[in-house]
């Protein structure tokens, strides 16, 4: 049986559960796709620490690019992360004609054009299907299984510690700042949560998507990015009393030739697929012109799942080396001709949640009422709640309403005359309905 | 660009789908795959019947071997059905030496080891994604996504028409004769429905996912199947007030070198994903040693979500003829050695949910539970209900029961001798749980 070799570079959570999975698997991988796929050696700076796997201290090294050299070795894996070393060890993987596997949602979204490009003009593969939604094999469904699809949306959970917290807040009844906090200490949310917290991470992962959906490189500034960080348990709870979950949503439409991607708390109906999937678990739903919705879950981090998707991609470069060097077009951009575009955040519609702190006196809500009206904003419901668990302003009470569809903008313009009137006294929370 | 071409055998609702997707996106498929697929023919028997698509009537034709034996025809998609006449297309396209997609889940059921051994003698290839799941992409998950998993268990809702029925059971509290009536009047349900809700549809479903994780074929012979027929209203209600959801479910498991297939209505409990799944929609939870729990969803059947993972088979094909001739091995009986054997359904522990319609007097619970408790049944809850709707029996009324894990060939002794006794009116209705 045909021999391929492979070198993991950043020997991590990740890089040693890839390093595991490929020693306690080998044979089932030889059995399932004829080919013996070897691991020949682990990169890292620091090969001392104990990572809990049972390794031949002879697979360590501390010299990345010897592997990439070796001759032995035709498939790197990148599990370094960011777009410094990770960058140019993997452009030096390139050079030497060696294809790759990387789960960098950060290299992608941010460099993903220098790096198809490169891949490319070497004739080489380059895989990265850990780089979205972890263990759940979701890049591969969108390339493949739905090759014969014209995307018409995607909606996913994608960050973790995000879905973790909001989940957290529901069920406990807590603050975000307490579950943060707790989340901080079990080790579920970093020491500078930004990352996560405030969508950026979503928006890389849903960037990736867009472009392997549409076949075009989307730009990162292009994107409308919202986070968690602002939700009181308020929020949470009074999206439960009408009937919704608050999820932090990556949301790629398609109109026509326009694409938009935006990543914000979303109001997911209750009876909603979406809604279950509750704590650490991701899940993306996709709509095809063909399949209808679909929807895919699993664990988005983690060593073990995320290892599941890299061997998973290690196995497909194996079969395409075996299979006489022949490699198929995995790049993002291959299927675009051009024709479609961005579409800016601003001109979106959409149903809205606002929680508006209002001034407990008369006359208050004909004046909130009157604006909204003015721009065009209806209002589909609205009830006065008594006042929360983390509020704080004695004499203003907590007030949210539904909105039927409205333009993000119109309602953008209303909140911001209704903050300067002074009937509120913080400016007015906005969250989408899906 | 390379030409691919395409006959499709069968013009009833998936060959039509599979048609007007091929048309519909074909320059999609070709700026994605890097090979233009070509639809050259379709045959039926009838090929006069409007199906709702707009078609080059040229393209229609009687004689299905003419469209296998057409030099510019690469690829045969079979949507026949059943095993006999679509069954010997098969054999004489691979005589022919073109490659097969088919969504026969009988044929592959049943006559798996003869078609994929008969692919592999003529070295082409057999892709069958459609057979089980409809527009998920489950088979090409299991096979390449998770390559690098030894599969665990596999827990499946795998029939729409049943889902249906016990969805609208539920939230209409109607009885399962009323909604199958119901279901056969709307176009859901065969007028000769046992295929479905005897759970046979289920089994062959459940071995074609079995016979890929496991790398053998599974006998039909060795699974237990139930089907839901049995089921009252009131074992919906009743499951809901413990908690639970009543699906039936394709259930596959591991354990060490046995592996266990069965079908039956099961108690999901509500806040598990798989309770979500309602109405005509499938999904399959796959959980992998590497990856955990992942879960895939969609529609399980129709002439669209069907026709999308047919298509995605139809664009690998393309693409592995496309690349040389490169040839990967995509059958069932690969990847075991002889070690994985069936284990028999006999010996299976599981909780259990109980019905039984007792007489309505002293000492009736005292008998039963004596019983159970001789065999080892211990009951984890109990509670005697009023009179449900769909009951006959004036004095006998339901007593519900939850146990703890006991063996199946305990728990059906206890209940054969507890109706023996005369101490209630019918056999017991046993339910699994997950």
């Amino acid at each position: 049986m045909k021999q391929i070799g492979v070198g993991v570079l950043g020997f991590g959570t990740v890089g040693a559960g890839v390093a595991a999975g490929l020693l306690k698997n080998r044979e089932l991988m030889a059995q399932r796709l004829g080919v013996d796929v070897v691991l020949r050696g682990v990169a890292d700076l620091d090969i001392e620490s104990d990572r809990g796997i049972e390794i031949d201290p002879a697979l360590l090294t501390t010299d990345a690019s010897a592997l990439i050299a070796n001759p032995e070795i035709q498939i790197i894996v990148e599990l370094i992360g960011g777009t410094g070393v990770a960058k140019s060890l993997v452009l030096e993987a390139f050079a030497a004609g060696k294809s790759v596997v990387t789960a960098n949602k950060k290299l992608l979204a941010e460099c993903g054009d220098e790096i198809f490009g490169a891949a490319q003009q070497r004739g080489v593969d380059i895989y990265f299907g850990a780089s979205v939604g972890g263990g759940i094999p979701i890049v591969r469904v969108l390339r493949e299984g739905l090759a014969g699809n014209q995307i018409t949306s995607m909606h996913g959970i994608l960050n973790g510690t995000c879905n973790y917290i909001l989940t957290r807040m529901e069920n406990e009844g807590l603050s975000f700042a307490e579950v943060l906090r707790d989340a901080q200490a079990a080790g579920y949310a970093e020491s500078e949560p930004s990352l996560d917290i405030d969508g950026h991470d979503t928006a890389h992962k849903a960037a990736i998507l867009a472009s392997i959906a549409y076949g075009f490189h989307v730009p990162m500034d292009q994107l409308l990015v919202e986070g968690i960080r602002h939700l009181s348990g308020n929020d949470v709870r009074y999206a439960a009393e009408f009937g919704y979950r608050i999820k932090l949503l990556a949301v790629i439409t398609r109109n026509n030739e326009e694409v938009e991607v935006r990543v914000h708390p979303t109001l997911v109906p209750l009876k909603h697929m979406l809604a279950s999937v509750n704590d650490v678990f991701n899940a993306v739903m996709v709509k095809g012109d063909l399949s209808g919705n679909t929807l895919y879950y699993g664990r988005g981090a983690g060593s073990e799942p995320t290892a599941s998707t890299v061997i998973g991609d290690i196995g497909d470069i194996a079969r395409n080396i075996a299979a006489n060097g022949a490699r198929f077009e995995r790049g993002i951009n291959v299927a675009n001709d051009g024709r479609v575009v961005m579409r800016s955040p601003g001109s979106v519609s959409s149903r809205y949640y606002l929680r508006l702190m209002v001034a407990d006196k008369a006359g208050s809500l004909g004046i909130m009422t009157n604006i909204l009206g003015r721009y065009g904003v209806s209002i589909l419901g609205a009830t006065q709640k008594a006042h929360g668990c983390d509020d704080v302003q004695e004499d203003y009470v907590p007030v949210v309403m539904l909105t039927h569809k409205a333009r993000e903008s119109d309602v953008n313009q209303a909140l911001k005359e209704i903050y300067e009137t002074g009937v509120v006294c913080e400016m007015p929370i906005k969250l989408r309905i899906m």
